[in-house]
């Protein structure tokens, strides 16, 4: 293993972590990170360092990092920003490999003294070989191992999964992990990579692409001081994870607060886009879509074409996806003379039995539904389906059949779905057909969308 | 009150319904509807018709409705359709007003008898005087009387407030109000329209015009048969309550699947989106902004112009809203000098003092968030606030003190937010902002969206 790899394992699966000015007052940063640790159920040893204490949170607390009677990893560090280039000293003489600085006040403020301060303890960094995650940051998590490094314990509660999310913004981090949380999408770690010292999203991709948790990495961008070497990462690693990234700055007024914020202007958003194209990166153009997107990625297998079927249990929904896959360049084309001749002897004649397809009398009859789905599957015109399907009392059982077939399903092809019901009714059924590496969206619209960036993605991967 | 009113008032707020086809048999519709009005806490009287019963539900049966020993407003049928042309004979008898029309089998089917069934009972209904939503409908749902005349027992449960929301799919309406139910978005009416013998759009729109439950219209359409009366309706209507449409049928693929699905084409999209601009109506382009926009025109007073604050407490998703705010045509204009003293005194140099605020080191300063808040609201250069915050362990307590500020403020422009937390952090708190009138989106992006879309209303109120 090279430095830089031991160095990031260190911040990721450390063995033992000090926390640098941890606190049990409620009020300091220092205190959430000690709670981020013990709630997220990290099962290495913690090390609280702060002189003025013996114990925080019941653990033996050490007046300073050399005074740690064990090897540290991991450095967690929330003291002011003047006193951290002594801690990087004391980090060095401890053998600590990984950085987490929390601490504000450096390239992103107005005084010259914060970019001055942030160039002192990056060159300390690259010296000593320490990787350091933030400046200005609320930390990483890393749900699989599991730690916890961040000043959010509500981190530690993100359901486990293979997306990977490396932001620039703190704030758009918390968005994305309860996002997750209330959609009940999987994440493997939460990076916030702040002011960048010296692990930029390159560093990160090129980690990423080695973890073996990791699926998909999905990024959020504002601007970046060295694009280059990020896409020449991206590019190299084409076809090994997917990457999906969200880029801000479209706007005058994003723009200007991007260089306030992180001290990077956010740029030509056209350029980057184009040139996130030709790296291979998938670029998508909100949070939502970014999220449903990176879930598709780690959940399916990818279309090897455009031409969609679209199977609705209700007319309605159907077209709405019909209307989506079309304002996004897919086809919804005529099925082969076999297929329509198998629906037409499932379903009934109410039914709509072209694509797109409406099931009509027959969306709660779970073997015409099955039998569909699978002819379907074999139609050599077709590369995806869509399926949605709206509860109702009428049909509650046919979901239930349809999970366990979908779960014992040997498919080339991806199906995205749009399944829905009240809280609590399908539940357990989604969950088991999203294990089954078939994801399901809250609407038709947003269905059809992430199928639309399957289908960007299998081509940008093809170049 | 006018024989329509009278007829459209016994389908919403019946004194006694009679269930022509009711069952007990859990795989007939007929006791789907006879659990929604036993359910749904109908406090009127029930009156189950089937001549194979003594008894349904515990509820005494009767063999015909003219059998029934009491006047009768409302029959819901879900007999074949063969069977209703002498239904409706008997609901004249019984001097029945209004009918929910489930039954499957008419306009909507290849086979032309379909279509001059149709025909046969839109005339009879037309002769006597009776109001008929369907065929081929799931029914309606009064939330505020309240009365659940569906087959769907679980439209009980949607939260009460202020959108009607009238659509020709049941799928979805069914969409539309899971999506109610998870967001908690309150519904006044759900109406499916079904094939419309003689209840279309325009009469649903002038019924809800003059309903005290009905806050705002929200509708869903494929294609209609006379789009020329519902543009003189609303066009009459502008300024009294807003109505927002998402019409489907923009693909090729849609257009057709209309067709089949409820007998209209949809027509040409443009000519429509035109057509319902210049009468007023406000059109969307997916179920969700439906939902986020239907909402926001129920809660939130109106901007009188398009010169947004961006008050965010962290600074990726502020960015996130104003890259959105610009794409769609708002403005994001300099404070006056003296909301950016203002500011400047609140907020400390670490944060961004311009719009868009960036409060970043005041996120947790509920007095700052207040005082910034209320400078911005007085500044003759701003007509709305788009406000969003993430929650940290550091912040808890402020968006409590935030809540009761917004409660008890004096406001004359909106605030629209994206506040974010996991579950159960400050659901009563955002409830509590919802319910003083500023709705709250999942995302910054949404939020932007729906703000956008109040100031398109706005201008199409003012034409």
């Amino acid at each position: 293993m090279d430095k830089k790899q031991v160095a990031l394992d260190a911040i990721f699966k450390p063995q033992a972590v000090a926390v640098v000015g941890a606190s049990d007052n409620p009020w300091k940063l220092g205190s959430h990170v000690m709670r981020s640790l013990t709630e997220g159920n990290y099962s290495g040893r913690i090390y609280p360092v702060n002189p003025g204490r013996e114990e925080i949170f019941g653990i033996k607390t050490y007046p300073s990092l050399v005074m740690v009677p064990e090897a540290i990893d991991l450095a967690i560090i929330v003291l002011p920003a003047e006193q951290v280039p002594k801690i990087i000293n004391e980090c060095n003489e401890k053998g600590v490999r990984g950085i987490v600085l929390i601490t504000a006040g450096f390239k992103e403020i107005e005084d010259r003294r914060g970019e001055s301060l942030q160039k002192e303890i990056t060159e300390l960094a690259n010296r000593f070989g320490i990787k350091i995650i933030g400046p200005n940051t609320f930390g990483i998590t890393n749900l699989h191992f599991p730690l916890n490094a961040s000043f959010t314990p509500e981190f530690s509660y993100v359901p486990k999964g293979g997306i990977s999310f490396v932001s620039q913004s703190g704030g758009m981090s918390h968005l994305m992990a309860f996002l997750a949380m209330s959609s009940q999408v999987g994440f493997s770690k939460i990076i916030g990579l702040g002011n960048r010292c010296n692990v930029d999203f390159a560093e990160m991709v090129e980690y990423l692409e080695e973890d073996p948790e990791t699926r998909v990495i999905a990024m959020y961008l504002e601007g970046i001081d060295d694009p280059r070497r990020l896409l020449e990462v991206a590019k190299r690693g084409t076809g090994r994870k997917p990457i999906v990234a969200y880029k801000v700055g479209v706007s005058q007024a994003s723009d200007q607060a991007s260089q306030f914020h992180t001290g990077s202007l956010a740029g030509k958003h056209k350029i980057y886009e184009a040139a996130f194209r030709q790296s291979g990166i998938l670029t998508v153009r909100s949070s939502e879509e970014l999220l449903d997107t990176a879930k598709a990625l780690a959940l399916s297998i990818l279309p090897e074409g455009k031409r969609v079927a679209v199977l609705s249990g209700q007319a309605g929904p159907g077209m709405a996806a019909c209307d989506v896959c079309e304002m996004e360049g897919l086809s919804i084309p005529p099925f082969s003379p076999k297929t329509r001749r198998i629906v037409e002897t499932l379903l009934p004649p109410l039914a709509i039995r072209t694509n797109p397809v409406d099931m009509g009398p027959a969306w709660y009859d779970s073997a015409a539904i099955k039998g569909t789905v699978e002819a379907v599957l074999e139609d050599e015109q077709i590369d995806a389906i869509l399926f949605c399907i709206m509860f109702a009392s009428a049909n509650r059982a046919a979901v239930r059949i349809l999970a366990d077939f979908f779960l014992g399903m040997d498919r080339k092809k991806p199906i995205i779905c749009c399944i829905s019901a009240p809280e609590g009714i399908w539940d357990q059924e989604i969950k088991r057909i999203e294990e089954a590496g078939i994801p399901n969206y809250p609407t038709p619209e947003r269905a059809a969308k992430t199928l639309a960036n399957l289908v960007r993605y299998k081509k940008l991967e093809g170049k």
